[in-house]
């Protein structure tokens, strides 16, 4: 994996300027992706902060600032009117902005389903303009199968190109999901197919969920088809289900290794941590991701208690 | 509870000012929002106007605005129409344009509720600019986990965000309802998850309904979750039904200081009343929630028929 | 009831002096409205142009602008196409341009009413500019309780404020209507809600059906609470079902003077007419009306054959 | 009838002189339209164009063109891609661009008939500036009583407005149809009601099926209704379903004489001959609408074999 | 077949030129066109792209670029956003972005098809523009038959006006396909009236599936009555499902020979294939299409292993 890549074509000189800064500042120099989602608060309300083993910081949404300013994260998602409270007090963390975002009250039994883009493209071109924050880039979720596939694919589009055009990068989270799609939302073929879908909206990184064998099992190599369809798009894939520490990291080191994968995007296993865990948690992916350690040295950094 | 607030990044700097200056107004200088209600003739049309123990002086709405000039809220919320036919007369009134309502006949039995923005962005901008009123914000109403949730979302979200570029607060009334949500409408975790999306939207004010217990009692504890979920969006909460006026002054202190909300929404409450006796009520809310009495001192405003 | 009314707040100063001259031509500078309608060649397409008692004149529109030409009417409505092929001959007509209007085809029971709007406001700035023509406002139909609802609440609130922006009076008709209203359409409190719906959107004028008793019987009795929640928005009322006329002058009488309503929208109990007698119809609703004389008085106006 | 007739009004004084000439030239002087209808190729697909007893150069789209050169037709309406393509070889022919268009495949037993407008009225704007043809005007279907009623209403009103503005006729196609409509298509009532509707939307021209009595039988004495209710806005009428020649030029003279309709829209009756035929039919037509000769001159055009 | 073809009327005089170079390039000064689909990753997701027969190549999207720019195909059909992510590297290759795709998920038994526009023509504008690519034009799905055909009617006929402005051709895919068409998406009335309906668009080439006869064969002679209906677009077919090379360069043959047709699609005949193998191939329908030798002669571009 070369640490150099070009800026997608069809945009002014400045943009494409801008863009690899934006790149090279959201891989770290490294080319790999450490993305931190923090889009969950609309996506799944509030289930994922609170209850459980889920550490009391996790409660309140700046737990997700402090985490992603004090640790190596290659950039922080969420959405921009939550970022628009607390950026100015974090304005060191390069942030991505998710742009659409649905939540699980309406379950795929009841209908298909649909997210729509939130803030227009100018609203974002203000925001990066008068916030002077680090916006590296933005995201925007699809759920290929559903009936409202036409009216997704269509924005996500615009925006990628639009996003292009102001020097941003471009991250689809790619979901196959619908009554067409049924069980088959991780198959790896069809997370292939999704993975070439979002090489062809011409985004720059598609997060997919990892796919799974018949048994239902993960195992990178399946990741292998994604990642070749998707091409010169990058590909990062969620952690998966939670797990112990150094499983999570195993995992993660052979979905990159093994599958081919670009990077990562953890969400869940990164804030429902206490601050100094997450911090800690951020350290390993980092060593694992970005600067390309082994994963018995990025445990190291999870200290004792891991 | 600091009486210093940020506003929101990413408008220009004389926005941010102007918002300020609203924040202030709004507040009271005191960081807690007295919002005063007045869009039910839309939602609820006349049944909150006339008949049973509903005064006279409500059948006619500019009762409405004689109780917003006389008593010291913190903003009459009402439609941008009703407020054009009588603001000249009422120009002291710190308003909050709501900006989407719905009639109550289409019940949630027949079709998931669905409210769209009325008036354009553009067209608040010329109403702020040539009516001269102090206009400190807008209001919309969501509805999460209705089937027309993502357009509700995005209208908020450009919404808010071009408030904010006017410099004008954004307060979001956020009611989980439709099929989807069924009987949970007030359940806390469902609130906490509707206040945490109302911080990601971006605004600066979330409205919601007072949680309840299994047993369907409110209780101002519940309101914890939602109050953090929200973050440094401010959490205001509606009364609940009508009681005696020491009860709902004593639930509001409760759900300030124990709940940890930040002033209240009253719409009902406040304008059922005879004037004289809207106005005492009024400044019995004000003790509480803008001088932080005690709910003995706010009761004194009462007179003796309360 | 005052002669004098403020313009709506919101707008530049030279709209607003033309929104008052636009008042008092349409009002006569009475207060009042004698609106008369002629959109129902779309509403009801060609039923109440022919056949029956239906005098042979009004097969042919422009009987509606002869009438309209010779009668003292307030201002007559109709849509702008067809005053685009009439109104070189009928200069002197006050118009009120009616921007949406549907055919009786697609019945209730079929679908709830749509009604959308036909010009742009752009559209309708270039007809005032162009034609030359008195055009002394707009008109828009609304269904409260359609499952349609949300898209004309929306585009009439548009409607109304860019009315005003170009000086001219904004009058909605509203008919709650649709399976959640069932046969409560003219139930009194309902009109009452419609009422208090339109003043929210910023309407000069409501038009409403006349409301019924329980045993479905008019009584002007009813108008009260409509015209008290409409607060400074006039109530104008239909005529009601085709009766005598003197009857029906006594109707109207007691609409404005027990009821409260400012003024009367008639179509059908006009154009139904030869053109002499409606011209004298009309004349003896103007006496009522703008004069404030008495049934009596009016009545000497429609000659011998009434 | 005079052949003297104002443009519409509220356009600027320059488009009225050019909507004039363009009324002028489409009606060749006389006040009446002979419209040769070419847009079957999308309504009705192939299946006018081959077969049966349709001569075989009617399978060439070029036909159409051969036909509308050589012939004295008032103007040619079709698609304006079509008219693109085939325009540059023949730049004497007047066009009326058909800006809407449908495929009969979806029957109204599958759904009530929806065709929405193909180009931007800022294309046919720059198609008129640039090709340098005689574009007198533009055409559109509405189906009144169709669920899509309001969407094509809409379009209707926007694009007559607009095509004025231009200095361009507007003719539009009206036929209810849908559910609600069931078996009255050709009702005279029915059709004098979009005779009328056609009116208020301000269309120049109003093109009908022919009315049917009970019997399912045509009678020009039918007409008069539709005529007298669409006023100023001329009728003109398809000539119905395939007879002879000399019978078909009987009732259009009857439908002109009788029925008071101002012209004819003639599709398959014409270009379904083969280029000579079809031309001297052309001849006979125009003898009868524009000259105003009788049915006998006109038949001479025939020739023998007619 | 004439070699020199007129740019479509109704756009600048630049654009004209524009044209008519992209329409030489695309054809290769041959008046025939030899497109390379590539727009499969989205349509079929990765169905086409792994598995049985397939080449190894083929799993990664940079195949189609490395066959575009080696082999002498006259363009390479793809989404825009995959462009930008190769182009640069592919400089020489006549591209032709395809503006709307969607997935295979959602089959026609589960709701009719709909596709629609991802970017828009502003975007397209500014990536011809920037890119420096040789952009020949823009490509465009149609379902005739399928309920949500008006809009995509709608969205075809403005980016084919929009794309001749700007000196691009327009290709536009045409697919009868829904509970209208059932069965008969190939039957040859059906296809002639597909490409009748192109003609009407007013694109500059119409692809089309190979019409069959009764008995579910092809025949390039059923293809006659679609040429023709298509008069000056030109049609171009897919070569039907796989077979052996020869059959194919002979199929394809007499297509154009006795169908009458201008050139073909080929997508899976092409990319399935080796890198090698697929230039071969192309180099085979170069000589039939564009050099318009002999089956025979074009053959011994396959070498021995054909």
């Amino acid at each position: 994996m070369s640490q150099f890549k070009h800026p997608p074509l069809g945009i002014p000189v400045d943009s494409a300027k801008r863009w690899t800064e934006n790149y090279q500042l959201a891989t770290q120099e490294s080319g790999r992706l450490f993305l931190m989602a923090g889009d969950q608060k609309v996506e799944h309300l509030n289930d994922d902060f609170v209850g459980g083993q889920v550490a009391a910081d996790d409660a309140d949404p700046e737990h997700l600032f402090r985490i992603a300013s004090a640790a190596p994260v290659g950039c922080f998602a969420a959405q921009m009117g939550l970022i628009s409270h607390y950026g100015m007090d974090y304005p060191e963390v390069p942030y991505l902005l998710k742009l659409n975002s649905k939540t699980h009250l309406v379950k795929t039994a009841q209908r298909d389903p649909a997210s729509l883009q939130w803030q227009s493209m100018a609203q974002v071109y203000d925001f990066v303009r008068h916030s002077g924050l680090k916006i590296v880039g933005v995201g925007y979720t699809i759920y290929p199968g559903s009936l409202y596939e036409p009216e997704m694919l269509s924005e996500a589009a615009r925006i990628i190109q639009d996003a292009h055009a102001m020097g941003l990068l471009a991250v689809i989270w790619a979901y196959p999901r619908g009554q067409a799609v049924g069980n088959k939302e991780q198959d790896p073929h069809m997370i292939a197919g999704a993975s070439g879908l979002v090489a062809c909206l011409g985004a720059d990184f598609a997060k997919v969920n990892p796919p799974l064998d018949a048994q239902g099992n993960m195992d990178a190599r399946l990741l292998g088809e994604a990642v070749a369809a998707a091409g010169r798009t990058q590909v990062i894939c969620a952690g998966g289900s939670e797990t112990d520490s150094k499983s999570f990291l195993q995992r993660l080191s052979e979905q990159m290794h093994i599958g081919g994968t670009q990077g990562c995007a953890t969400g869940r296993n990164v804030h429902q941590r206490s601050q100094p865990d997450a911090i800690r948690f951020c350290q390993a992916i980092h060593a694992l991701v970005v600067n390309n350690q082994s994963v018995e040295e990025a445990v190291k950094f999870l200290g004792e208690n891991h």
